[in-house]
């Protein structure tokens, strides 16, 4: 797909390097009064005099995080941009910078990263993060992609991993497990035209799967709404290894135990029917896959009454005390202990 | 050198990705007051309310910017850290955190990283830096090292590289062109070994070179010197592409022309006799080797007095016009325009 042998295509080499970051940010405005000196020094200047600040970072790497047989460049971009962005957000707080490094083989045009960063641009203008500064070097082999994301929240207002409560309830954003079966969708696909190269990816029955795995939101959304609301959670973490590992992370850190209640967890008709055609447990996948970045916080009982209508939140257990593990209540009412599996070792 | 067959070492894939943070970052103390909260949730949290933030990150590569065979692991972990100071520093601001992203193959073993992380951990504490985040990832090939650098200053303070004024004076910090000529150095020896794998490296006479090669410094020293002196450079940059390319950025920036001079380049005479041994002209190294890390900045000509005498200073040139082209005056007197060759594109 990307091995373009095309003449009309730019060779990177051809370029240089001050001109690539040149053509590949040109088109980015800085929109945050936070930002008073972007791209073009030898680092980005940020003002942030009443709030607190937030950063985080993550790093894609070709063959590991991401199979370019299947995902857009663009898509990619976009991507990169949301697994930083829901970390941002899972601190309760508001990202409104990245830095973006990325390191490519010569197999890599112009062209090829203008459509990566076409998806970086379209996610910074949804998002109102502005893009700050970066690095581009030479790779010896594929394509490696680092963000940083900054981001800002009143000092009140910040939600750790470790404020879980006994007897707060534990609710989850969205529906869990899609990105993961959207996924294994494609991954089959590949695996197809491999075979056989004039065949066409049959997609329409997993449309929602598929965008969850190539185009995932951050939560933002969720952050104004609470604040909309007036809650603040107790604890937050963001869905990124699947749920089972997520809640471990916040009982661990909070010493705390909990009740997950298989019934309550929240999935998608066509993960249900995508899970029975592939044999596979739907609850398996919504506890252990990853790549949701939807939120999972723990509220105070007393703040139910402001959640309990919302479509947007699903209440699936609550925290019990230090003595008891994390566990999950099946639909045959057995207690089984969580167990922090993580996406990757799933298959 | 890391290839390590020891069955005593142990093996990532045992470790899971946690338990690795975990060991690598054990011995991790924060010491910055805006350091709130570090490594182990979704994000760091910082603060800073009365100072402006500066932040800059590069991406380092194996087989791009580094050769394993020659460098040691803690090394090239000190050099990580410093390489971002250096831009850091280069906004006459002050480092505060790094985060750091690793991708690793599984031919690394928790020894090796440790092994990165003590050199990581050696530059945090020289330089009084807090290490608050990271992310620790495979790799299909090879190590790449994430850091972004995190810095304060007054916003007074500031210099970015558009500030210098015509008839400014250029002045550089310590000396020019080792550290290259250190990398021709260790690549030779490197290419005797592949020959003779039992001949051992004759590094005595290189050995100042070798290590601004290995070891470099970024020169937080200078900018508290220049708080001292009560200098505010008109404008800065770190030499990290080489002396010619810096000018020229400056320049561009500023929107003005300068005049450099030959015979005020400082060299070291360990450069001097090795440039003769390898038969390369010491000028033209001290212009286009990178990885210096050392300052260049213009300071108004009232400020001359209170620099002149100080060691770690040298004059090197003045700002002209903006008609005229960043110029080189050789010491036959004949002015040349300065090209902007970067050291990848020396050899």
């Amino acid at each position: 797909m990307i091995e373009d042998k095309n003449i009309s295509k730019t060779n990177l080499k051809d370029l240089g390097e001050f001109k690539l970051i040149e053509k590949l940010t040109e088109n980015f405005k800085n929109i945050n009064s936070s930002t008073e000196k972007g791209i073009g020094d030898d680092a980005a200047v940020l003002s942030f005099t009443k709030k607190k600040v937030v950063i985080s970072t993550d790093l894609l790497v070709e063959g590991v995080h991401f199979n370019l047989a299947y995902t857009p460049l663009k898509h990619l971009g976009y991507k990169a941009i949301m697994v930083n962005l829901s970390d941002i957000n899972a601190m309760n707080a508001i990202a409104t910078q990245v830095t973006v490094s990325i390191a490519v083989s010569n197999r890599f045009t112009l062209e090829s990263l203008e459509e990566l960063y076409s998806g970086i641009r379209l996610a910074t203008k949804a998002y109102k993060v502005d893009l700050i500064g970066g690095d581009t070097t030479s790779s010896t082999s594929g394509l490696t992609i680092s963000v940083t994301a900054i981001g800002e929240v009143d000092e009140k207002d910040i939600v750790y991993r470790n404020g879980a409560k006994v007897n707060d309830l534990m609710v989850v954003t969205g529906d869990l497990g899609s990105a993961y079966m959207g996924l294994k969708v494609l991954e089959r696909e590949n695996e197809v035209f491999k075979v056989n190269p004039n065949s066409q990816p049959e997609l329409d029955q997993y449309t929602y799967l598929v965008e969850r795995q190539l185009k995932p939101e951050s939560r933002k959304d969720i952050i104004k709404l609470l604040k909309d609301l007036d809650v603040k959670p107790t604890s937050m973490i963001d869905v990124s290894d699947g749920l089972s590992s997520e809640i471990i992370h916040i009982c661990k850190q909070s010493n705390v135990g909990c009740d997950l209640y298989e019934e309550k967890i929240p999935i998608d008709p066509q993960l249900i029917s995508t899970c029975e055609e592939f044999n596979i447990d739907s609850t398996t996948i919504a506890l252990n896959g990853g790549e949701d970045y939807e939120l999972l916080f723990t509220i105070s009982q007393n703040d139910y009454s402001k959640i309990k209508a919302n479509p947007n939140f699903t209440v699936i257990g609550h925290i019990s005390d230090k003595n008891s593990v994390p566990s999950l209540i099946t639909r045959s009412n057995s207690k089984i202990p969580l167990i922090a599996q993580g996406w990757n070792s799933i298959s």
